[in-house]
């Protein structure tokens, strides 16, 4: 497509975070119109499509992705239905920017990987947008540069003030500390082989049978140690941290967010970011541009993608699953993954 | 013009700055486009046009204004253009975003914001991008709250590593001073009236003859003190510093530029931001969003703006020249400003 | 005096501070002891003394600098009774740690410094606690080890939460801005030249008639500039902070006081400190360690001081002088000191 | 024995950490003095005794404990000759400050338990000294006031620039990690159950062999989780940092060492303590000036300790002794440790 014009947008999806994409594609990112709004809640699509000029509601998913005036899509539907959402998206041929997780196991993941790699065109897009972060993205530069040294440690802390209604222990892992996995494949350039995650005594405060706080530790292919304290009621704020220990040095981002230092009646300090819109907001603003420009450029190189892909996305599903299984025991399991070789084109 | 249009726009002057805002709209801010490059330089101009797809090099910057496919201006030219050049957009009735300063004198900043009263409608936006900062904006918006109580005292550092060959010490006041005299008028929300330019002990590694640094001392109508350090030569990095002391508590933006802390032999740390662009980058960002959209919106209301106005620039030179004055003799001098009120629709 | 035997002290003035210090010699700081209590109140000499084993009450001030049992006097007294007690405390041959000020006023100074510099014996020190303090010690060091280049400009604030009941204008300059005098002439080691105490918008929260925020601006010697803000009625907590600019970088201190960094529901931060004896307890502590250890080897040099003298005293007294006039009047007022050299032995 | 006479001190071991101790006692902490020094090097001990008037040397440790003019011992010797040592002040009835550890294996520290149990006094203190340091002391008063809530999760971080020669992997354990056993034991006031030692791969800086970084996994008694990365080659400084992440909110410890904020060409920050003596110098002063009193008060109550006691000493050998045999194969081991209460009066 010309560059000139712009690109055609379904979005298929529109709680809190598809409202927030469309949000972002309308008024945010140039370059891009939402023109096909999809929701299971017919309501809910149409009160999102009242507030975007130029689009229609499409009803059915597949023939939202199917649509003419469709040129790529933008999937924040509920994980279980990614599967066949993502696999039609690879049969119409239209670029896909998946919100994690890319499936909820590591065998439909596996299964998109190959299908994809089957197409000989990289389609389809995960929405990891920690890659987009400043803060991420200056560690990672950062380690790359050689100055720390090679990394040998890296800590994560992950914590939430609160969790929705039906959150379980499983989805701590699932949903958040996936993110975990990706930061650490993302800085330390490697898969991670084994996962423990160990269950301190719970929060008295969290909803009845949550094991909340949990501790997962990685190992990865060359040895590399990490661990991340993940812990989603803490009643506190989003607090998102890693520090990456090196040979020559060390470094740490996250650790004050919000920008002023304020000094009142006994204290100095300042606010911490309620949640991740604000804390990740320019990260998901950048995924979403550089998205759109890899989207528009992709026929010439056939690469419609600028950011994690459908391997990420299966790796994160086959570590989560070997943390969901350790959750049962607190034992480290071993990380069941194909090898990435194995699948040409992958 | 319909929102669905890209706003078409001349860039004048094509510096540093200049070229930056060319790179602006054409790569990271949606809904318009570069069609016209104009610069004193004829090979520079040809040079920026080159790189933007879908512009064209207008010679004289007054064809610029006028040509027929350019909806607004955008003027990076050197101050001294600038009278002419924004005159020149009021008469063809083109939004312009005019960078600081408005002109270089308080005189012709008020027959500017005359004229532009007289034409009833809002067509002058000046470039002070720090109010689209983040630290800004959430240091305004914690005044605004009260929280701090009645702020009585502003503290302010500005600090440049080296400045361009020429830079003599009234351009200290000028062009440097001028960002802290509009963040005060911007956090206070009322004029100065009164300034002293302290001259203490220069710089030895600064070139010959300039004041460096200089103590500037703003009196605001209600009596509050401001107090400006600006010290352009330091070596350093770019660092700007505000804080604010309130009667029920202080706040502090600026300290930590760069997000991440390190550790190092001997040291912890982070980085500094080496330059304006790094500083600023994001400001200019949300700047130009903001103007682009005030402007494709303006005709329903005759407010093609969406931040400081010609008064500010008119306030901004009044306080200058007080500062230049004073820098002679170091004494207290009282600002010459008309009131608001005198200029109808200013 | 053998170094084996405590040194035998008589503590004048046991109020907050004076009572601190008694217990600081009996309990935090080796090789003294207190001999000897005196207070114009009885009643608390009495209480104090019981407090202390081994001291006994001495109801007259003299009578207390004359017994045979106190080896060096502390002076805790208010200050309009220190001229004479020091007087006799050097009429006495003995050691006096005298708190600040020396005297209230630049004359009754002066004539001290002569009459010790008669005795040509150094037996007055000053109790300027700062010096001792581990930041402050650091800062000297650093701006002596020539790392931030020639200072050029420092930047002081010093906050209080509240004041005592019949604080006033004058003693804002005489009993705060005195510390921040001090330390001007102790990191730049020369003298004020001229003050100048800017009056801003008053707090309303502070006492009636009080003139609070100030803002003070100190010239040196060398030309070089020092803006001090003191607040004292800021609800807040006790903060004291100094930035040295240099030609080649600058540094901060008081930035961060209180070590814990907490994070809890919305914000991050740490305590502050609230008062100045948690501030400057550890200085407090040095300067009583450093100061007994000098004296009990004074009489081999005739040096019973480890600190400054009644020089400094001398000086910050005519700084504060300069200082009650200009708060008249907001302008700029010249010290009026004599030149040290021209009283022989200073 | 009396309050005013000083209390006279034999120092055992005067190598880097015994010479600072005589240091101490001579010349920072009031009330006592050393009268013996002895060390197995008699040149080091005759080196050392020269520069503490009033002392003498005593080539056999058991002749300086039993000496007359000895009231109570302090322990600087190597770990391996504690046992016969502490012993020995037991048999002659002397109270004795242990550097750690108590002794090199959990046995031989229950055998101390119970000796001194059978005695009825408190004669042992251990020499965890981060019990003295403000930042600790802080930290657990925050613990204790409630403020965080119920602890669930503790992090740590030990860091060294570099160790001696002769330093192996079991000494990370035994040497340095053991200093978090105590810091854990002392947060949360319970016992430690289980110990893992994780091996990253290893620091390719390190000397060969050392298994360097570890990181160390604690459960307590109630299920609480610690985890501390040991890591004693980063050639960078000494860095030791503590989280405490309770149901509450959250606290650190350590991140800013140094009270300098410096800025410099390309970067701001502050420099890092270099070793444990600039470290926990003012811990070790608290240290020894509570103990010299608790000892000189003992008599009266038969407590002769103010701090950390055998009982520490011991729990601190049995979790070190889980830590080495985890060492061995990465695996979790549960602590072989006594009931308290099975030893009465321990």
């Amino acid at each position: 497509m010309s560059d000139n014009q712009d690109l055609r947008i379904a979005v298929l999806g529109v709680g809190i975070m598809g409202a927030d994409h469309v949000d972002r594609i309308t008024n945010k990112v140039g370059g891009a119109r939402v023109t096909v709004v999809n929701d299971y809640s017919l309501a809910r699509a149409e009160e999102i499509s009242a507030l975007t000029p130029g689009s229609r509601v499409v009803v059915d998913p597949f023939d939202a992705i199917a649509a003419e005036d469709v040129d790529a899509v933008v999937l924040a539907t509920p994980g279980p239905t990614h599967e066949k959402q993502v696999l039609a998206c690879l049969e119409a041929g239209k670029p896909v920017l998946c919100e994690k997780p890319l499936t909820t196991d590591a065998d439909s993941s596996l299964a998109i990987v190959k299908a994809e790699a089957a197409l000989g065109k990289k389609l389809i897009q995960v929405g990891f947008m920690r890659r987009f972060d400043h803060e991420y993205t200056q560690l990672k530069d950062l380690i790359d540069s050689g100055d720390l040294g090679r990394p040998l440690v890296v800590h994560c802390a992950h914590r939430n003030p609160a969790v929705p209604n039906g959150f379980d222990s499983a989805m701590i892992v699932k949903d958040s500390l996936v993110h975990e996995v990706d930061v650490t494949r993302f800085l330390l350039d490697e898969e991670i082989t084994s996962v423990q995650i160990i269950r301190p005594s719970a929060n008295s405060l969290a909803p009845e049978g949550i094991q909340d706080p949990q501790i997962a530790i990685f190992e990865t292919e060359s040895g590399r140690h990490v661990d991340a304290e993940v812990f989603v009621t803490t009643g506190v704020a989003y607090e998102v941290r890693t520090e990456v220990v090196g040979e020559l040095g060390s470094a740490m981002i996250g650790l004050d967010v919000g920008l002023i230092r304020k000094t009142k009646p006994g204290n100095w300090g300042g606010q911490i970011t309620p949640g991740f819109r604000e804390r990740f907001g320019q990260a998901y603003d950048t995924e979403f541009a550089r998205w759109i420009k890899a989207v528009k450029t992709g026929a010439g190189t056939g690469n419609y993608i600028d950011g994690p892909g459908a391997w990420d996305g299966y790796a994160a599903a086959a570590v989560c699953a070997a943390g969901v299984k350790s959750l049962e025991t607190g034992q480290r399991v071993v990380v069941d993954m194909v090898a990435r070789d194995s699948v040409a084109g992958a």
